[in-house]
């Protein structure tokens, strides 16, 4: 089981901390790793990295300077992120049975041949929101709310109130 | 059933985007309305107002310049979303009884008088990624999934290839 991120038109000055947080969400959540298009962002990518460095797992971020080679390679199923698309819930029972999975989430505006190239377009509400809680809630369903336990140099200690992270 | 998200130390400059995410998010899995600290940002909340006034319901947004007031006022549950918290699967049975809940979410700094006023202090996955991201599962659960339908003058006819916005 394989799961990727492809994010498309990144733009450094408006989608640094969007970008970075679709990264964060798709590694806790169990993603192996984020493609982006767009301007390459030096800055993001190092501190995706340092998160996965010093929380464990071994996620990976890469900048493409365009899309279509990047679905011309993938092997597996593709699904892309769009309010316009079909309520997700229509179709997680055949994305489930995918076992390569790319889930694309569009910068501002994508076009419609990357529509056109899905498996799925799907839509999380139908309203407009956020590709990082549409990500979110793909992956769970996707994972069926199993999350990787992660090994790495720094860890929560889960707290009723207050905070512990301790150092391996 | 009253659910209100109150968004810690919002900076204008720093957090506009994912601020704005955390508001559309609350808006379309269900929340009434978002408090905000820190900096009042007109762009922000006129952007939230719109969405709500095109796409329907009666979401609002609101700034107070301090969270004790709005902690003091509140009459229902309490549950702040950190890395530090425990497991939220292990309390949703019980958050999930709570008629009336405010959702709090940090900004860079949360001040541990915030931790010990909370009825829970959660963390989604206890690895650091996306307040947009833990909102969006933490509503998920409180909610079992079932979202909100909105009447607004904006409406996506779902499409398995396209885009189709009709106006009401």
């Amino acid at each position: 089981m394989s799961v990727w991120i492809l994010r498309l038109s990144h733009r450094i000055r408006r989608d640094k901390r969007i970008s970075t947080h679709c990264a964060l969400v798709a590694r806790a959540l169990g993603a192996e790793g984020l493609i982006y298009t767009g301007e390459k962002d030096e800055a993001m990518e190092d501190s995706v990295r340092k998160v996965a460095k010093n929380w464990g797992g071994r996620f990976r971020i890469k900048h493409e300077k365009k899309w279509q080679p990047v679905l011309n390679k993938w092997k597996g199923k593709t699904v892309h992120l769009t309010v316009y698309g079909i309520p997700y819930e229509k179709a997680m029972a055949k994305v489930r049975k995918a076992k390569d999975l790319l889930v694309v989430i569009g910068g501002e505006k994508v076009p419609i041949d990357v529509y056109k190239q899905m498996d799925w377009n799907l839509s999380v509400t139908t309203q407009p929101h956020s590709e990082v809680a549409s990500l979110a809630l793909i992956l769970d369903r996707y994972f069926k709310g199993k999350f990787p336990k992660f090994k790495g140099k720094l860890k929560v200690v889960p707290q009723e109130c207050g905070k512990k992270v301790i150092k391996a």
